[in-house]
């Protein structure tokens, strides 16, 4: 996951962000879960800021959607406390799984402090990028 | 739990993942919940280097699989939270007990990556190692 | 500190280590050392990116740059150990306090991955964004 | 990193530290740091396993070997407090970056038990798989 890339995934993200007029936190990843970029925008919670790495480091690590995840890390799923691994994940969405054209992992994006539908949104935005 | 032992466990572990094509994660524990050996086979999501330790763990300090103890450390169950003790604990299957054949605990092998029950199939496969 | 600054002192630093012809990582934290914005260049060493942020956290908690903070937190300074308070901290340079045009605190920028003094040059230019 | 090619490492540091008659503990993992392999030699401390995880990661996440990454991360060198940083470093020989012919990072490997010298000579033995 190159900077450049990275960046014009923040810079979307931040884009659609004030676009719906929410506050949020963006974390991006390489396919190895290590931090490439970050931004946080004026007025987001703090909190939100480690909630964006998790989901992205829960995407990439598991290979699929934070939201998918939840579906199996939950108590009425079927990996309950899978949650509770390599340092705590995310059970709901707003990390996005990134794939290159050739369908390898690319990374993920984290986005959170909006509503999860809009952290979603926002992501996928952002995730566009790479088809791009 | 000597390593000559794990390591045929582990070489088990993953012929067996081979044949049902899976790829996983492995680890042998001792009796006192310290990691043996460690297997990670091309192309397992890097989330389940952690989940297959976390079961083996759990196995060993419960003395029980890990699918035995999901049915009491669970929100339904008996002893809800203690999932969430040591560190971190594992409420599904995939972590088995290993038993020497006078029945004193040997140890536990945790497996991580397939399904959960290709997991624990993986893991019982891996287990037969001690009693022959 | 706005992320608007925070881009614009991060995309400073990328152009000075660009300059300089080095691969550095960059966090900038506001002044209760939460992060607003962090970048890893292409090929800068993955420990560089928990040092990075770690310069930017030094400088801020102790209000002096992590230079002026390593003189003292060392083993042969006045404080020794103090560089093992708040999670670790860094007793070498690279950190560079921020302050506004009134003399108040307005976070840290912490550059790491060049040499120590690469990584002050160039922390120092990206400074210099906020008294213009 | 290849499954493979961490074991073909793991066997032969195991044979070397036969050879030299002591008991050590072995980590491999890939270029970003993540465990590919482990094997802990019975008889070996349980402080030691700890100890080949850190070397490897040392290596591999500053691009040195642990042995010349201690003398700058050291109360004595350019980085002090270096060490304190991701979780903890380690200061002294035995884990020895890995590179593919090409010349491109290909993981580390960590050899701890022995004395210092042993853990090094281990390491090397094991890490000549790779020009071969």
């Amino acid at each position: 996951m190159k900077l450049s890339l990275a960046s014009a995934m923040i810079d979307a993200a931040l884009a659609e962000a004030r676009t719906l007029n929410v506050t949020v936190c963006v974390t991006v990843v390489d396919a190895a879960a290590w931090p490439v970029a970050f931004a946080r925008m004026d007025g987001a919670p703090l909190g939100v800021i480690d909630v964006s790495s998790k989901k992205a480091k829960t995407a990439v690590l598991f290979q699929m959607d934070s939201e998918a995840f939840g579906k199996i890390a939950h108590p009425d799923g079927v990996a309950y406390s899978l949650e509770n691994t390599n340092g705590g994940l995310t059970s709901f969405g707003g990390g996005v799984l990134l794939k290159a054209l050739d369908g390898s992992i690319a990374g993920a994006i984290g986005v959170s402090g909006a509503t999860t539908e809009d952290d979603i949104a926002i992501a996928r935005v952002a995730a566009r990028i790479l088809s791009t």
